[in-house]
């Protein structure tokens, strides 16, 4: 009686992490130095030391059985009441620890927030492109996700696309920015014409519309700017967050979901999270990750060799002549390949050992994403390769 | 558009929590040492230095993007096969790395378990009395739970009750031993008939029935006994463990589900359960918990305050009269309340600032669950206050 469903998503193998295990492979055969794996999003700089010592002297002076003690179902508070603070005093909001749910990273906090403002056989809308995890994501409550097509200019939205694909159906507008995989940043014009859209929307069907706002990038910006906040233009925003990139821990499963106070029944969500819990198998995160992460909630891992590194690649691809969309954060770029399949382009890459993701599985094909959350010497090794394979075979460009 | 199934369930509270909520309440009002709360079990022992040290050790020398990193999906390699290492040692069983499955405790172990073995609509069984949480964990995955009644003999199974319960929509037997609450364990005998049975109707109805098998208590073992393991007995059992309880580490989630290699499709069910954590919000359990617990994989806190403990307390218990089975592990004791509702019975106790759970939601009216994971001596001063009330309540019993 095995169930039928999960197995046959065995043969679903994820792109990313076919090319990243080829990539790993061929790391095996010749040497790290040799392959120039642009794959995989996984932070290449250090957490801070403050984080490494808050850890070392939680274990070492508090008492084990408090440290390691069960979370509340609704987290520490002491930890909850961190988050709240810093995103008020960051973003001029108003939370307060009721509003903060802890969880084990973005996942988790997805997880929460779709099924907290979903029914099975709700609508969830989001933009292309967009990180495929989104499917099971959602597919995983019983909800359906629709993908607007993008715009491919900038990424911001096609408001035109974005209102034909409107129906009553639709119960939450799944937005990521900065954006995984094309680095863009909704602008606040951006967030104020969603949100106008939206406050329109709810009142003609009659029923609310969640904004769940995926914000792991949020801290790892460019050129100075800030990431505006979603929460701030639209009443029913759900904030999802991992500490994964800002604090360099994805391994740690550390996040949590904020809820907006003037979301319609705000008090009622995070006590519905505890409940949601229940049923898919989650807990708290680790107490002592939650009572580590407060004691630096406004560090983050010095994040500015991605910008070093964004501006040397751009640079290269505009120079090799790709049609590529500036990034404002993120550690991706999104270029569109040299030939209308990117798959080809792609397979032709590794044959240079470059590794490299094609775009059809985030929702719009012919583009790659290149992840450079990588030592910037290595990269300068990497552009030099893309040149050489990009002269050698699609010939000189300008 | 809040989910009306989630909202609905913020009216069930647990009788638990309620009560470890008042317990709390009069510990501040009138001081820890006078409120005698045996309501929550959380593990009063300290983790053993031996994994504290571990931890120091990984954070002063690990590089962190390692330690840090993304655990692969299916777990980190070294773990999985320390895993599966001791529990060949402990139990002669033939596990490898690929049978391991790590998972953020129990919880999360059998959300993966019960939904890589059932579809919805399916029916699982347990036995009374069972730990009610096992109530929102199946039915969140869409499957009915059946409860078999209890042999309130010795707390084994009553097989012809059992017998009866069994029809063709059984996928999977949920047994939890040493059990929570009544402290009884299975024996070898009682282990051997149910999988005998299971085997029978496997052949009649012809298809796989699995035990789900849930053992967070198997370290906590009395007069020197070791649990009998389950999946030595039948081929079709998933393992689902926590290291929350032999740890001291509860709210450091960490766990796993070990797949019997005899099992239908074993090889299968890892990369499944994987699948499944796409779907539920999951990731791997903490990498560095993953990378500690390997260096102390058999290590067990100082578990003999929980022998004492309970030793004392049944005596007292059979002392002043009350109809109580010895447990032979865990940290809870079961008895039959001195009137027949337990809710009234556990009402006038709190009148002593004595915190005990009524048995009805877990799946049996008229018993108490006491748990003893507290200080010795506060457990004698415990008793004396137990003894009051029960003579000046109930008069003198013999």
């Amino acid at each position: 009686m095995i169930n039928e469903k999960y197995k046959a998503m065995l043969g679903e193998k994820s792109v990313i992490r076919m090319i990243s295990e080829r990539a790993a492979a061929r790391r095996a055969e010749i040497g790290a130095d040799e392959v120039f794996d642009f794959s995989i999003g996984n932070p290449s700089v250090p957490c801070t030391p403050a984080f490494t010592n808050a850890v070392i002297d939680l274990y070492e002076n508090e008492a084990p059985s408090a440290l390691h003690g069960y979370s509340p179902s609704v987290g520490i508070t002491s930890f909850r009441g961190a988050v709240a603070d810093s995103l008020n005093r960051r973003f001029g909001m108003d939370y307060t620890e009721q509003h903060i749910f802890p969880t084990s990273g973005a996942t988790g906090s997805l997880a929460h927030a779709f099924r907290a403002v979903t029914k099975p056989g709700d609508e969830v809308l989001t933009f292309a492109p967009f990180f495929p995890e989104y499917i099971p994501y959602v597919e995983g409550t019983g909800a359906t996700l629709t993908v607007v097509p993008p715009d491919t200019t900038a990424f911001q939205i096609d408001f035109e696309a974005f209102e034909r694909a409107l129906n009553p159906n639709v119960a939450v507008v799944l937005i990521n920015t900065p954006n995984n995989p094309s680095g863009a940043a909704y602008s606040a014009a951006t967030l104020e014409r969603l949100a106008g859209i939206l406050r329109d929307k709810q009142t003609e069907y009659g029923h609310d519309i969640f904004i769940v706002s995926d914000e792991p990038y949020r801290e790892i910006m460019f050129d100075g700017a800030a990431q505006a906040y979603p929460a701030k233009f639209y009443d029913n925003t759900l904030t999802c967050y991992s500490f994964s990139k800002s604090l360099s821990l994805p391994g740690e499963r550390i996040g949590y979901v904020a809820v907006n106070p003037r979301a319609t029944d705000a008090d009622v969500l995070v006590p519905m999270f505890a409940q949601i819990s229940r049923t898919i198998g989650h807990n708290c995160p680790s107490s002592t990750m939650q009572l580590a992460v407060e004691r630096v909630i406004d560090d983050t891992s010095d994040l500015s060799i991605y910008e070093a590194n964004m501006n040397l690649l751009y640079d290269a691809l505009v120079d090799l002549g790709f049609e590529v969309v500036r990034p404002s954060g993120t550690f991706y770029i999104f270029p569109k390949a040299l030939e209308e399949d990117a798959n080809e382009f792609a397979r032709k890459a590794m044959e240079y050992d470059l590794f490299m993701v094609p775009s059809d599985s985030f929702g719009m094909p012919g583009y790659l994403r290149l992840s450079y959350c990588v030592e910037t010497e290595h990269l300068r090794k990497a552009i030099v390769r893309l040149r050489q394979f990009v002269t050698e075979v699609y010939g000189e460009r300008e």
